[in-house]
């Protein structure tokens, strides 16, 4: 999901609504993308008058960073989000080992732009009746996510409110702190025309673009034969894939290629999120013959007759997480990791130009 | 509220559950303690396979410490809460101004307890229908709070989940990350018998017991006048009053006495929060006559019928806020702020004892 409030404090970052990334068929589906932005604009306006003096405008605002005390060369990185309404197609199946997942490898992306590592995290969960053995499930996947990072998990919260949550209904929320040094931060002042697009692929919609989905998607058709996911598969096994975690690979392919940016496509898509890490100069151009769509998205697309826009806004659309290289760093990137593929190119961006075309594929 | 997956995690900690300190009367009200207990055992289990090297015993799990990565002396602290349900009045009453607040100083209170120094913050704001008139009322509290602890607002998240919250609903909660010194650390085995307990006033419920409250005062009634509280004043604004921040008087106490322990009085109460203050040969010895109970908690008593123990678990009775200290410093610390008193001593616990008892005011 997006972070408006993060986006907000990062001067340099586009203004987002809160999850609602897409037109008409998004706010058909309840969420309403002109109220995000209002409410990004109130949140300027109540936060200027103040910014504390360690407060770094993050890149892109996917985390906010903030100078160590004493330290001359390390910042912390903090990144705050939520499971969205994934939380309800979850609950409504009775699967909840998954959904701590979701949270902290959506987390561990988000600060992974700006090459932080995970020092810690914090997760709150919010129920309408406490079911001992539901918590234990979801506390558990997010303690085995933790523990997939090396991060600890340091505390939380877990607060029972009959009359604000449904009783079988739930919400999950977790806060990241990671650490960097300045030396590490991608700067896309580096990027320039001709660099390559690396791209990591999705296994789904992530934490994205579930209120559409679920509008698209009614629940009697949940447990239905999905088969174009997996033998066997049913809608719900392709709804709760579960978010993956794109640390290791980045690290691969940091230890192979120089990086000069990173964007975690979360709730925008590529439209609104690679342009995050653009100087004002360049473009991205991907190609989508380059590689798969998830059978969901092109289920979800067909379904709700959604535009090219559409689509390259409210999901994924198969890439999860992307990076730009040098192109004569991007063969020695895509072979540091399995999946990785040149998704697009940097080119230059004339007077008019949007900051992200995708050119459908040629089949 | 309390946090049960912190205190579990603090292994010297008592296990509390969620947001559920008392006894039936708190059940009737739809939250559910041994369901609390269930969990906190859950979550034992789930975490007990690995924890993280520079993860620190937390003294009373009011929040998680971590040792600061390539520094030999500090620690980073963090803690997560949310409001409770004391978000339904605030909801429902239309004041969205407060709520941020009672938000920060729950947390800044929090890591006080270890003597951090707050760093930043991170916000999360769940809502049914995005207003953002509203949401920029909740988060300019929020950093109004942040600010008057210079602390920076590092970031947040905003959520529209139709489906999951009423459009009138929101949900709000929140991430304090600190830092101290490991020379600062309290030291509960510094306590001992003939100590004074030094407690701060509160003001209301603060961020607890508010299922019951809302249960025991209907909502009809919340409009109507409460004189006790305040002349011209009504029930919603004793049930609103703002959860302060100790952060202040606590400095201004430890600049003239040395504190050798303090806590938060949170969910639980006097009862369950000052143990874990405590060694295990003493017992905390209150008298109530030293202090003022709030209107609306004699209130609550009375429309609940609650026993002792029902009272002192579920609210904190007028008490915030407690720091030990020798009874020789017992003068400088409540002279070094307005309000501060002594409330209680530390005496030996002989076998059998609880490790609190309240002697009721004398009149």
């Amino acid at each position: 999901m997006s972070n408006p409030d993060q986006v907000l404090r990062a001067e340099e970052a586009p203004l987002r609504p809160p999850d609602a990334p897409a037109g008409d068929a998004y706010a058909r589906a309840g969420v309403d993308i002109s109220a995000g932005n209002a409410a990004v604009e109130r949140y300027r306006e109540v936060t200027s008058g103040w910014r504390h003096p360690s407060q770094v405008g993050a890149i892109g605002g996917f985390s906010g960073l903030f100078k160590l005390p004493g330290d001359e060369t390390r910042l912390l990185v903090g990144s705050t989000d939520g499971v969205g309404t994934k939380i309800l197609i979850a609950a409504a199946a009775r699967r909840y080992g998954s959904v701590g997942a979701d949270l902290v490898n959506h987390c561990v992306n988000d600060i992974l732009v700006v090459n932080a590592t995970p020092l810690f995290f914090l997760d709150y969960l919010a129920v309408g009746k406490l079911d001992p053995e539901v918590a234990g499930a979801v506390v558990g996947g997010v303690q085995a996510a933790c523990r997939a990072h090396e991060c600890a998990l340091l505390g939380g919260e877990t607060a029972e409110m009959p009359g604000l949550y449904r009783p079988d209904h739930f919400d999950l929320a977790g806060t990241i702190v990671g650490m960097v040094d300045a030396s590490a931060l991608p700067d896309p002042r580096e990027v320039g025309e001709g660099d390559a697009i690396v791209g990591l692929p999705s296994v789904g919609l992530h934490t994205n673009g579930y209120s559409l989905a679920r509008a698209l998607i009614p629940e009697e058709r949940w447990a239905t034969p999905f088969p174009a996911y997996a033998a066997g598969a049913t809608y719900l096994d392709a709804l709760l894939a579960e978010h993956p975690s794109y640390y290791r690979a980045v690290r691969a392919i940091e230890g192979a290629a120089h990086v000069k940016a990173m964007a975690h496509i979360t709730g925008g898509g590529l439209l609104e999120n690679v342009p995050r890490t653009l100087p004002e100069n360049c473009k991205a151009v991907f190609e989508q013959s380059r590689w798969n769509v998830p059978p969901l998205m092109t289920e979800l697309v067909g379904l709700g007759d959604l535009d090219e826009k559409e689509r390259y806004r409210t999901f994924n659309m198969g890439i999860g997480y992307t990076l730009i290289v040098a192109l004569a760093d991007a063969q020695k990137a895509v072979d540091a990791w399995p999946g990785a593929a040149v998704v697009g190119w940097v080119e230059r961006r004339r007077a008019g130009d949007p900051p992200v075309v995708v050119h459908p594929a040629r089949v």
